[in-house]
């Protein structure tokens, strides 16, 4: 009897660390697609680029190894580039035509289909957390403005001064921006090329610098993030696809999760990350045809451009983009780490 | 000569023929779903509801007979149903915590899938018609709050005083769901049954009155339309599902157009309305497969409600819901109508 007892416990003790050793984490992040050319790049800034998407993919892989939910390591990995001056979310996001800072983050849950969003908030320091309150918090998925920073005050999210998230660079860019044009709106990632503009047709000139994660933990279970500051000189409080569930954000544990960055509309229009999760759930398609048709074809038979990042449930990764470059940067399922930024 | 030109002027009279009535037209419209039951209906209360969806029915159609685009029908009868207190919508939309009327609306066009939309907008006579000069005079697709109003006034939108949108009925219930509880929020149509709340699992009680329309017109095109009042007692400058494009509202000439109502929550995180465009694209499921599937069984696996009305370019028609009742009316391609108030 004593011996099946051993057995029994052997067997359980085994079962259990195969169950744990089952899912390999992945970890995939994005900081903006856009015109990023080796020509345009200091050795400075790429390098300030590189350490800054390392950072964030520690923060986020630390997570997933300790065997924590992709939800945390997505939220952690965000945190560190929204906090970061060098990306268009939180400290650095861009200046709306009125002089202030106006975010956007969405967080969703690949098991339970949950999900939260924040639009349009300007005190809080780290939108996604924001958004992953209003998930977790609330019977809601999505608030906007002074509400939604009244809830994250409640919910104990970090509340700054407005003046927390200026910066020189991001300031000047809309005194060019406002000088060239002041009935123009761009998607700006560190500035732009005089003469760019979103109004006009083709244009691949702005820039683009949203910032997202996909994860897969060991558990099986899928997460995606994406946290913006929008568009330099924006108005009349446009909201992109960041925080819109389906469009620069989705998760479902039966196909995939995605984080999108672009030129927003075109996402929103195209409902991009839940497209990438129907064509594999409906269609069949593999994680990378699915995104690939999306980007490549879909997208720019629209006129829009930008990129995703996805990851699907059994830890493959795809990660196109139609324009010159994109930020990003993954720990596959082979612990296999590489830092990215143009084609 | 002469009998080769008349032969030519006939052929050329019989095609331009042919081609207009290529396309039968067909106009669906919601005034929400929730529990509607014969018994707690009045015959004249039945009779106001019949008549107003008959008037946005006939306001839409007649855009439609005269050869008019899809998107000016779907206008046309939703502004009927927001100018009418009896849906949750325009004038007689709910009212927030704090005694505001907070409304959403978001169009479609499934020709070139161009949408606009609006979130939180207090000003605005007609919602439906700003959320279409954000598509048709804007680069934008969705705009939230004052920035959304500004934008609306200026491109000559009716801005009416706040006070417009008040109603009795829809200030009573507010103050009734305050009292029994100041935490709760509910979804409202008009008026709710004491006790009922959004936080209770499995509830059914609370009413919905989002307002949509869908329309097919003679040219083979789709457009999609939906307006809210929301939630009666919102709080954190909640948005539901109806100006989230995918969720509340789609279309797309190459599957469908759809417009939804219920729990919102549950819509934004299936996005319902693009997922019944991606079951017809990608599974090849008939229009009422891919609508039944997604209302009748994968919204209330995750524990959502409502309803969605949807038209597809062949001029077939669905209307499922998993509540007790939804109004509904449409003119098929026959030419058939029907108002419809019950299971």
């Amino acid at each position: 009897m004593k011996y099946i007892v051993y057995l029994f416990a052997l067997l359980s003790f085994t079962t259990s660390c195969v169950a744990q050793q089952q899912t390999k984490p992945v970890l995939v992040i994005h900081g903006g697609a856009g015109t990023i050319l080796k020509s345009n790049m200091t050795p400075e800034k790429e390098k300030a680029y590189r350490q800054a998407l390392d950072e964030a993919l520690a923060a986020g892989y630390a997570v997933l190894t300790k065997g924590g939910a992709a939800l945390d390591a997505v939220e952690a990995a965000i945190k560190v580039l929204e906090d970061n001056p060098l990306f268009n979310a939180g400290k650095g996001a861009v200046f709306t035509n009125e002089g202030k800072n106006e975010m956007d983050a969405s967080v969703m849950d690949g098991k339970t289909l949950k999900a939260g969003a924040v639009a349009g908030v300007t005190t809080i320091r780290n939108p996604i957390t924001a958004a992953r309150a209003v998930m977790d918090k609330s019977e809601h998925v999505m608030m906007a403005g002074p509400g939604a920073e009244k809830f994250a005050a409640q919910q104990g999210c970090v509340i700054v001064d407005p003046s927390y998230f200026f910066t020189q660079d991001r300031w000047d860019a809309l005194q060019r921006v406002k000088a060239e044009d002041s009935t123009k709106t761009r998607l700006d990632h560190d500035g732009a090329k005089p003469g760019a503009s979103i109004k006009q047709p083709g244009n691949r000139d702005s820039k683009y610098g949203t910032v997202g994660c996909v994860a897969l933990d060991v558990h099986g279970n899928l997460a995606a993030g994406t946290s913006t500051g929008g568009m330099t000189n924006k108005k009349f409080g446009r909201i992109g696809d960041s925080p819109v569930i389906g469009a620069g954000t989705y998760a479902d544990n039966n196909t995939c999760a995605v984080s999108c960055t672009g030129w927003g509309e075109f996402f929103i229009r195209l409902v991009m990350a839940k497209s990438v999760s129907d064509r594999m759930e409906l269609a069949h398609e593999s994680l990378d045809k699915a995104a690939t048709e999306m980007i490549m074809h879909k997208l720019g038979q629209l006129g829009g451009d930008g990129g995703l990042i996805a990851v699907d449930r059994d830890g493959n990764i795809s990660m196109p983009f139609n324009t010159e470059g994109m930020y990003r940067a993954y720990i596959n399922a082979d612990g296999k780490k590489e830092v990215l930024i143009y084609r």
